[in-house]
């Protein structure tokens, strides 16, 4: 099980991309048994509702992506919007609609420039090659500074993904777009298994902001019947999840430190996690990590505020930046004097609950005077 | 009923304060039926412990308070500390350390200076008299840029009271501190009562960030039992309450801009709420106003997340400065162009959710560089 960063290789996916300003489009010609997940938000935009709905069959032949309007709040029309999309890409790709996956990222509450889809699309068209994807990881990218790709080989197989990141990444559904593929087999109930579990513990384990987006969707597509998935299948597609998602907070909005919190000695998996999410969304965690100030009370705040029950004469947090690691606070005693430079561009906050054994790790970024300015300048 | 901003005016209370650069101490003298409600947090500070069990008779002979040090995440010297902060008060106001209410803001995970808290203390005495509660506002202030104070006029009794917000400042429970007195009688299970219902819908419904804190203390004392509180006290209260709710957010960290967030048609009133703090802690929504952009999409996505089932056919969203109503969103209908002028220093943001009758408010502040910069730069 290799992980390759950056590249996207696996067979019997074409695909090209455009990317104009803020304006991208994205076609990819994948067919096979398909898997989604898709945002828990209460107003999902049209692409979603859509792509739900062509998924009800587990089987596409493709995706089209967009990116600088999210067809979110768009009534009817976004409906019907969407559904011209897939049009479109069935059209390129000679199959139904029905069998068209739509995703769309960027700003929420406009209507899709159809004549912008339509003109891009016939230039995507004439593009489609084995060599695509990074073209299309670029097309949908919106604040994102690089592309997020990754090959995990299998012995006998590859999994293959991509994902834009950059604002609303929540603690529920951590994501804007991904897309994954692995050329072997596998039935279609054991996808959708492996998909929810490996999201559960990579997408969902981000953090940016604290802003569940409209238009979240992971897709997975299982491209070949020659070989059959082994049984590392589920492990192996974690791994590419949980490598995309820490590209995700690499690349937050204005990021300038990583940051990974591990949780241990909880009663429950849940509480571990809930812990992480809620260090991890602190606006006074982030912006203390910004400052390089090793503010550890912060922290203890936000465990605080999981919603879990902590006993502070059980509970220890560590700070370290992989080689060195400081404990500031251990059962009821906190460390006088912490030293500033433990904070770098990578920081690992260790949490241990002393309550029992199970654990969880999430991935985030600071809060820079660049977030601000990102998303106060995003719009217009 | 009257309103008076900026002015304490409530007999049988006599106060003092003292501010040293970051480091104040206050003292309250005032005796009565009291009550109190404390933050949520699972790592309650050394003081809220303490307080809590000193109410437990619900009575008060006063209150000492310092900033500086929050004294969170001390264990038992933490415990010893605030107890011996009470016994200073004692000493001074001829009583018993039971009778007394402690609490501290400021940096978490440091042990008090009780050396500087006992030399306070005895400055602070000398200036024991009617006129000190703007001196203790102010001793209770850490990042707040004014002090918060407000008196209601009621017939024939006042309620009065103070407040320190600034930063951590959350859904539940929002405010650091918060000391209300009333000078007419009222039961201890009518007070508890009310004050429990006026934080709900007052500092409860105050976001400048997403972190409840450690030290979160509302205590009030009726003091007087010349005269009786009429049937407008809980109303009277609760318009304390509101009105240092509202200058905590426009009080907020780095705040340009105060947001009042209103939330009708809801089928249950705990749903308005939701929605009104879902808006509220957005970092998005809150860049956004920074920027002065009318990017209605976020507020819509922040609905979309606030856990409340939504009807995106029945939703209308506008937003107003008060004089000036626009709505950007109508029942599945989107606004295409929205005038940027409608964001100034004041924005209501009005959300029908047009499923009910249920409504609420909710106060908040925008979020800009430089409430990146006060907490990236608070501890050192």
């Amino acid at each position: 099980m290799k992980i390759v960063r950056g590249v996207f290789r696996t067979q019997n996916v074409i695909s090209a991309g455009v990317k104009e300003g803020k304006h991208g489009l994205a076609l990819i010609k994948a067919s096979g048994t398909s898997a989604g997940v898709f945002t828990t938000n209460a107003l999902p935009a049209a692409p979603v509702r859509v792509t739900k709905d062509h998924l009800s069959d587990g089987y596409l032949d493709g995706i089209i992506a967009n990116s600088g309007c999210a067809n979110a709040m768009t009534g009817e029309r976004g409906l019907r919007d969407a559904e011209k999309m897939c049009e479109i890409a069935a059209e390129i790709f000679g199959t139904s609609p029905n069998n068209i996956g739509v995703a769309s990222t960027g700003v929420i509450g406009k209507y899709l420039d159809m004549e912008l889809i339509k003109s891009q699309s016939k230039i995507v068209a004439t593009k489609l090659g084995p060599e695509g994807m990074k073209d299309v990881a670029r097309a949908i990218m919106t604040t994102d500074t690089k592309e997020k790709i990754v090959t995990i080989e299998m012995d006998d197989y590859r999994i293959a993904g991509i994902a834009k990141g950059a604002g609303m990444i929540a603690p529920r559904m951590a994501t804007m777009l991904s897309f994954l593929y692995v050329d072997a087999n596998v039935t279609r109930k054991r996808l959708e298994k492996a998909l929810r579990d490996a999201v559960d513990d990579s997408f969902n384990m981000v953090v940016v902001d604290a802003d569940t987006s409209t238009n979240d969707t992971v897709l997975i597509t299982s491209t070949s019947e020659e070989r059959e998935v082994d049984e590392n299948f589920e492990k192996a597609l974690k791994l590419a999840c949980v490598e995309l998602a820490k590209m995700i907070a690499e690349d937050g909005e204005g990021a300038t430190a990583f940051i990974e919190v591990i949780v241990k000695g909880a009663k429950k998996s849940e509480e571990a996690k809930r812990v992480c999410r809620s260090v991890l969304s602190s606006p006074l965690v982030k912006t203390a990590v910004f400052g390089r100030d090793p503010n550890w009370g912060r922290i203890a705040c936000a465990i605080g505020n999981a919603g879990v029950e902590i006993d502070e004469n059980l509970l220890s947090i560590s700070l370290s930046d992989g080689a060195r690691t400081i404990t500031v606070y251990e059962k009821g005693k906190p460390k006088d004097e912490v030293d500033r430079g433990i904070i770098g561009e990578k920081l690992f906050i260790i949490i241990d609950l002393g309550k029992g054994n199970e654990e969880a790790r999430a991935w985030g970024c600071d809060m820079s005077y660049d977030y601000v300015k990102i998303n106060a300048e995003y719009t217009t």
